[in-house]
């Protein structure tokens, strides 16, 4: 699969099944202002809309900056949305009140508004409208992947692996944490990724105790382990893996807790199809870990979805209470975190199946170098 | 100025700046959850903080994967902030509710907590609490850069001209704008940047119509206007400029575009200087740009202030309300944008002084390479 064979994408009728949950969610009608949700919805990749979802109809409002822009990427994914461009807050609010006054039950969505949002809408924008806390509606349709989003993660995972296969070698000839970090980035952008899917960590010897310590100048000596976690955007899409490795022996110390780690992430990993708990494949990992007596190193959840953002639902954690299904795509990233030491952490991003995981991340495990 | 010789910062010094605002606020204490803002109050650069502001204390709340750097880096801020490390919502709530219990009103960031979380806090984390909406009031604050942050904006400025010297005189060998947007982003790495302020732009030829285009594979032809607007990141400050560049003459009309967006980004940039309002600046701009005959072709504001955050108070703009003050960092940066023909904008970050604008993007603004 290469970047520019994508698959088309189904992005015109997503909005239907949005509007299949208004009646669970007793809303009229959705303003959605999550960014990524705009981009779910409609196609649309610029930074500033607010899209109006009625039973029947979309209204799509952004700035003079994106005309043009909007236009073409709603007519490219075919979304029949009515497009108007206001510069000016009053303006936008005048189209969107004029859009909405028919609605009784208008619903926000309550994570991606800020409070001061609200209150303005309620106060002025949608003054007759009753404003509904809707949670994740949209985020829960972007839960299951479809094979088009599916081959954009996967392609970004492969971009990924090529890119480590590059970079490895290099470990041995003591570069710098950001030189490692700048090759890796490099290496993605060469491969037509449009960038990364968040900021690269190269975390070496003392450092990997920090699980999102940032690149640093420190040289990357011989034998310690050096936490690798990093992905890049395909079309939007995310990719996320974390591979430990050592240049030369690190000792028996380090090795141990590479083994404990890759025990974990294999346990957990085989939990993962249909119908599992996000808190079982947690737990999974979390009893081999504590069995090795490292449970308190182990400072964070087990994993988190992956799509359109980085870290999208559902958590994998010991307090979710998601049960996967397939086409989510997860990771599973357990680690461990030794002051002084350094740390380990080993992640791959998967594809839920009806039976099993199908591991999209396909960099080897190999610790040494 | 290299970036290793940036000078100290007074972090610790900001709470108290916070709390003088505490009375014209009437809140008891403030609840800080915008990061850019607990970043700046203590010094702690994660994904992940809470910080309590009270009339005499500080309390930070993050989770296990920044235990350590947060007191290694408030300790190095030397921030005296009691921390503490909560990994589920429930125990940062319960801290959170423990550490705030005297007090009445509780400030919250009105655009920095989402409709949700302020419904959580109202219901669960602070029921006995009146929460009190405040606008922006460490993002007033930071307004004002003091001269260590400037020192930080003005060496992202230079590593961003000697990116743009290095790469600019590439252009004439038919480079697609990705392989622009990349190599500018790797001679900015290369000179000491962390990463890009913001996703770059290069944008040739009919894709300089849409401000912000994303850089496509499009190869950049002779003759036609490039806009390239791009900047990068020095300990957490940003630097953002714009140039528009063209390998042999683009004809009369881009030329033309040239001249009016010269003249009025000149226009404006005199128009800075302490107690100038922003409307004025804009205006400036505008009027040059309307007397050409293209008022309408100038769809966005006219800049922003610059600082820990690409785009950050006080907007530039006809509907702004704000004056300049002295240490305020702005962008100046008009264009003009013709479907079909392409676009032309001149943006420079300048620092506000007491009698003008002290200009930190260097790159000189010739047209024709």
């Amino acid at each position: 699969m290469t970047v520019t064979q994508l698959p088309l994408m189904d992005v015109a009728g997503r909005a239907g099944r949005l509007r299949d949950r208004f009646g669970s969610a007793t809303i009229d009608a959705l303003l959605v202002t999550r960014l990524p949700n705009v981009r779910y919805l409609t196609g649309f990749t610029g930074s500033a809309a607010i899209v109006l979802v009625g039973p029947h109809d979309m209204v799509f409002v952004t700035d003079g900056r994106y005309a043009e822009q909007a236009v073409d990427q709603l007519g490219a994914a075919d979304v029949p949305a009515r497009i108007e461009v206001r510069t000016s807050q009053a303006g936008q609010r005048d189209v969107m009140r004029d859009a909405a006054v028919a609605y009784r039950r208008l619903g926000l969505e309550a994570h991606g508004v800020t409070w001061a949002q609200q209150r303005a809408f309620a106060a002025d924008w949608f003054a007759g409208a009753e404003l509904v806390a809707t949670e994740h509606l949209v985020e829960d349709l972007r839960r299951v992947k479809d094979p088009a989003e599916v081959a954009r993660i996967q392609a970004a995972c492969a971009i990924a692996d090529d890119a480590l296969g590059v970079v490895a070698p290099r470990l041995a000839g003591r570069p710098t944490e950001r030189d490692v970090a700048l090759w890796l980035e490099l290496e993605m952008r060469d491969r037509g990724a449009t960038g990364t899917s968040f900021d690269t960590i190269v975390a070496s010897g003392p450092n990997g105790a920090k699980p999102h310590a940032r690149p640093s100048s420190r040289p990357i000596e011989t034998r310690e382990p050096v936490v690798i976690d990093f992905g890049c955007l395909v079309d939007g899409y995310c990719s996320d893996m974390t591979r430990t490795l050592s240049v030369g022996d690190p000792g028996p110390e380090v090795r141990r807790m590479f083994d404990v780690v890759r025990d974990a992430q294999q346990s957990g990993r085989r939990v993962v199809k249909a119908s599992a708990d996000c808190a079982a494949v947690d737990k999974a990992c979390r009893d081999v870990i504590e069995a090795a007596g490292w449970g308190d190193a182990f400072v964070h959840g087990t994993g988190h979805g992956v799509g359109l953002e980085i870290h999208e639902a559902p958590r994998v954690a010991a307090t979710a209470r998601d049960t996967l299904a397939s086409g989510y795509v997860v990771t599973v990233e357990p680690g461990v975190y030794l002051r002084g030491t350094g740390g380990v952490r080993i992640e791959d991003t998967v594809v839920v199946t009806d039976d099993g995981a199908e591991v999209l991340t396909r960099f080897p495990k190999d610790f040494l170098l």
